[in-house]
């Protein structure tokens, strides 16, 4: 299958595929400060919580080349401030802060500036890479849970494009496919940034696998008539004890799925597992502007002065979920165990 | 409060505002023939059932206009080819067979053409009037089911552009409003058509009720969060058992206010409940094109070439609806008795 890798290193910068104008056009953004990475991050040019931790590690990289020569206290001091400015970009993803801490860990290890610089940049790819093979890993382990018939759902965009490659749900619905399953797949529109309409409708396309896209209010009727049979989706944020929280919709699918007596799976590499937060009523859920709601593709939908509310993620707890398929293995109810269990595994090597 | 009208007769013809280019643009559509009506019908420049039941009445009396003096018994045939295509117009929605029936009974009841021409014009004006009535009394019953604190959700578009005027689940809204009460006012946008973000959004403005524009999507959240606790829809067709056809989504709406030990209301004119019909499982349920799902006001938001479905109601089984508003009364579960119950009350009187 044709592999996306939307995420580059080009010498000199980092490349982002520009996820807000695709499906229409496909433009390479060439990123060669950190605070254009933080941009990229903000305006969700690259978004998908493992995608902008991948970015967020080369955000490190680009920083650590900005940061003036100092001795390596004051030198450490300054990255971390930028580090923290990352962090910032967004507020509901844990793996921002995750690659943010794991650069800084590395830095904290050298000896220049120089050799600091080397070796996060050294760092970004291998996340880069690492999210790859535990995409694959998290295919292998998700597969078996795909219906060979009936009917799949997925929900926002979880594929190659919300990664450094392959996807987390996606990815498993592709690995079930190049398995030999037929089920029918369906996925979301996905309001209000439409990623389903505009990028998982994409990613189907350009992997061969025929789907077909519904407004997000159709689930609960095809679920009733029985043609959706099974439902996977990809997860920001999991507290310890399985809380999950996902893109706006992803609860109203659980419960739904829950009504209809559906298995609901989430799909996401473990370092999007917060074990130090214990349910999903710590994670903070951003709000962002009315104007995503009140706006299509810049074309206003909804009178002038319209009061809109715009929650971006929402909480699935963890009852709701039948399995939590990482790439150390799949955990089952009670998350609180196996989370644990899986956290004492070695994470798959690149 | 301001009255929107949105059907009107003028001498020779009828106007109908284009619900299409709301909120942009305020067109009124001159529709001096009966195709003209149909087509409005089909193009959704008229939608709401009770608002197509009253444009059906028109599209009869125009239809009488057109059809050449003949001896009654062949000049009724000719009208009732006319009705036909009339009612099938769209398929779900009881009223348009309704308001054809209704004006055939009358036209058979007059002895020359030009004598049912008159009375066909004067039934719909009847119709109109009597659909203004009605959600004044539906508004006056179900008031009292709206909190007077917590949040009161509605999806799709209820009000006075639904219908002949004040509207069905909106005028319920209104008439709390009206009353004094001061819940949150939720409604979500309603993809594919956008009815809440369009037209919702914009009544509520005219009428200076504040309300927020929410995606379909994230009612759960707001349930879950304790910000919406009540919901009420519409009704585009009510089988005798209280079974209910509406909006995509609303079904949906239903299982997530159940799982959150909301109520879940409708509220319609007496004219939507179908007796002759045991259950939903009946109701023939409309697809429309997939063009609706992957174009936005005429712009791509998906690939080209994406498949899609689009069915535009699902019904919602009566176990999941706590009461059932029109304007003969408030029908409670069991509905095969409470429905029949109130068949037996007389309608309102113009």
């Amino acid at each position: 299958m044709p592999e996306i890798e939307p995420i580059r290193w080009r010498d000199t910068h980092l490349e982002l595929l520009d996820q807000t104008l695709l499906p229409r056009e496909q433009r390479w953004l060439a990123v060669a400060r950190c605070d254009q990475a933080i941009a990229a991050v903000r305006e969700m040019r690259v978004r998908g919580a493992p995608a902008i931790g991948v970015t967020a590690g080369y955000a490190m990289a680009l920083a650590a080349r900005e940061t003036p020569d100092a001795p390596m206290p004051r030198w450490l001091a300054e990255l971390t401030e930028a580090a923290a400015r990352i962090a910032a970009a967004r507020p509901t993803a844990v793996n921002l802060g995750w690659a943010v801490e794991r650069s800084l860990g590395v830095a904290r290890q050298c000896a220049t500036p120089t050799e600091a610089r080397e070796r996060l940049l050294a760092e970004a790819e291998r996340m880069r890479a690492e999210d790859v093979a535990m995409n694959r890993a998290i295919a292998a382990f998700g597969e078996p849970l795909v219906p060979a018939h009936g009917g799949v759902l997925t929900h926002c965009n979880t594929g190659a494009l919300a990664t450094a490659g392959i996807g987390t749900a996606l990815g498993v619905i592709r690995g079930a496919w190049e398995a030999g399953k037929r089920p029918a797949v369906f996925h979301t529109e996905t309001r209000p940034w439409l990623q389903g309409a505009r990028l998982t409708a994409w990613e189907f396309q350009q992997l061969g696998i025929p789907a077909q896209l519904i407004v997000d209010s159709a689930a609960a009727a095809l679920m009733r008539r029985g043609e959706i049979t099974s439902v996977i989706v990809g997860a920001d944020r999991i507290a310890a004890n399985g809380d999950t929280a996902n893109k706006i919709g992803t609860y109203g699918l659980a419960v739904l799925a829950h009504a209809h007596g559906i298995p609901f799976q989430v799909a996401a590499p473990f370092s999007s597992i917060d074990l130090r937060i214990a349910t999903g009523d710590a994670i903070a859920i951003e709000e962002r502007p009315a104007h995503e709601v009140t706006r299509i593709a810049g074309q206003a939908i909804a009178p002038d002065g319209v009061a809109a509310r715009n929650p971006v993620f929402d909480v699935t707890p963890a009852r709701l979920i039948a399995a939590i398929v990482t790439e150390r293995g799949v955990a089952r109810p009670p998350y609180v165990e196996s989370l644990r269990a899986l956290a004492g595994r070695p994470a798959v090597a690149t």
